[in-house]
């Protein structure tokens, strides 16, 4: 079930409205719809989105899209790849940059499986 | 077990030297002794490697090695935490970034599960 | 390949007769009557699952779908959400306790990476 | 690293003050403390946990904890089986609705590969 | 807590004498040990096992060890990964086979992720 | 994207040929198409696949095809399933093997999620 900004509670559309002015667009996409099933969950959930996506900090906000997107082909969320691969192609990806990214992603699975089977060690230089 | 320099074929030997060579350092870490048990994995999974991290494209190495640290977390691999954590320091990771990219991974991981438990369908906008 | 009662092996059945009686519907859903293209499994993991969720036992039955959909979630299972949701749901989950289940594995989610990507040691009163 | 009460800022100390409240105990587990390296992870996080486990709501607290338990079986989260095990314990988990749980947990993980495996179709009636 | 055979009660002896026979060996292993402190899960797993791993089928018992293998490693379970490489071994799995598996594994995992991070839509012929 | 034979570059199709001399069949299916989009990562992911799958060694392609199945089953990977059920057929997987590979697939699920749930030590005759 997906609530619209006209169907929302005032608690839904507070939240909706702070979406919008965070993201600068109208636009809200279905992920938030769904989540305002349940206000506190839709509430701290923005907040954290919101947090973690958007704060000034060290990375910067491309880097921030493509650690989302790592996280979410690794998990095989469809919902997550396609709504993030379009969030991170608006902070200025390349289909070059995503296919990298996809390489990489690809790999890292590789090699975690490898580390795993082959049960290696941690090498004493990279303990901290 | 773990394949030393010293007792490498020449086989082993050639990757080791190109490893050497690709990361100008002398040390080996774990992983590549390990997998050295199986040559043709061994020469094979390297080369992917160094083609992913290391070959010119759109992707910086700080950024690449960020991706690999946010499968890696998502995949609960302690070894390639360890390692890749170490090669991102090298590379200009702080201890700001590396919490930030927690952060992500593990806000990801969130929204992963809540789009699959609230089975939100993908928005239009989102379709290729 | 689905399997249906008309169509099935005494063996097969025999299952089915059991499902039947131990859930008090005639209603066989799909997962069995794939499972039954190879009997000894169809009735092995059937053995499991009916002592698994019906067996008197500490746990009531809603508590047990609960902790079904969790897993399901975190897996990603489409079947298995869709099948379970239904199940809970005739065993006395409402949508809002279903909300709340979503948040909680997803919350879940988080913090496992989170624990994992800070490498957060087990506290000593933790240790049994 | 985990910074203590008595190293925080002020705030962290606000966060650890009001984790102290709401649990009425004087103790702060290590997963605070490890979080603490970056205070809005720390505040954002805190606050979507303590929402989504203490909020009054539909299901009970100590459901709650085997739904948070179910997940991080699923996911091998070792820190976390470990503190959540605790929070269980401590709401009233006995022995034997762990085993029941880590049955079930084992189970749904089984039957979620079978699902998929077999490629099986979601019942009509299963379809909202 | 492990439960040894002298200390066990009716039921979970039954089944360890079992585990025995079938083996052919007195050695019952700490998985079962574990599992006994809940008889049910304990026998149902059991004959579970048994069926799967040992009933005369199509595939031979050291296949079956080797794709138990894939998935331990895939999940990174420990526990799985060091009894079933002693299984497995013991129906003649050599250093050489476990390598290729290894890689088999790593590369499986690297795949599954480009397939889903391409979204590659399935051919038709590949559908049944 | 799928980037079709007579619209590949040079460096593509000389990939695609291989693909087609390996396996003698003119067909190249999706995933190959679409990691085109790439043409360093196609060739290096071809020349990994390439050498676990067809190199000669200790497993027979039968047993590699199987033990692919068994990670992308657990990953849930749709295309891979698809793709990798196919090639196994094509290499003698009878429905009986697959029935017996989705049941061990199943079952090292559940038992990997029992020692996780039940912190199993690893027994001292399974250390190396």
């Amino acid at each position: 079930m997906l609530i619209e900004y006209d169907a929302a509670s005032d608690e839904v559309r507070a939240v909706y409205d702070d979406i919008r002015a965070t993201r600068q667009t109208d636009y809200i996409n279905n992920f938030w719809k769904a989540l305002a099933v349940h206000p506190p969950t839709l509430q701290r959930v923005w907040e954290l989105v919101r947090s973690v996506m958007t704060r000034p900090g060290a990375l910067d906000p491309l880097t921030r899209e493509l650690i989302y997107l790592a996280v979410s082909i690794t998990n095989g969320c469809e919902y997550c790849m396609a709504s993030h691969k379009a969030a991170a192609r608006a902070k200025g990806m390349t289909d070059e940059m995503y296919a990298e990214l996809v390489a990489i992603v690809g790999t890292a699975n590789l090699t975690n499986r490898l580390a795993d089977g082959f049960a290696v060690p941690v090498d004493d230089r990279f303990r901290t």
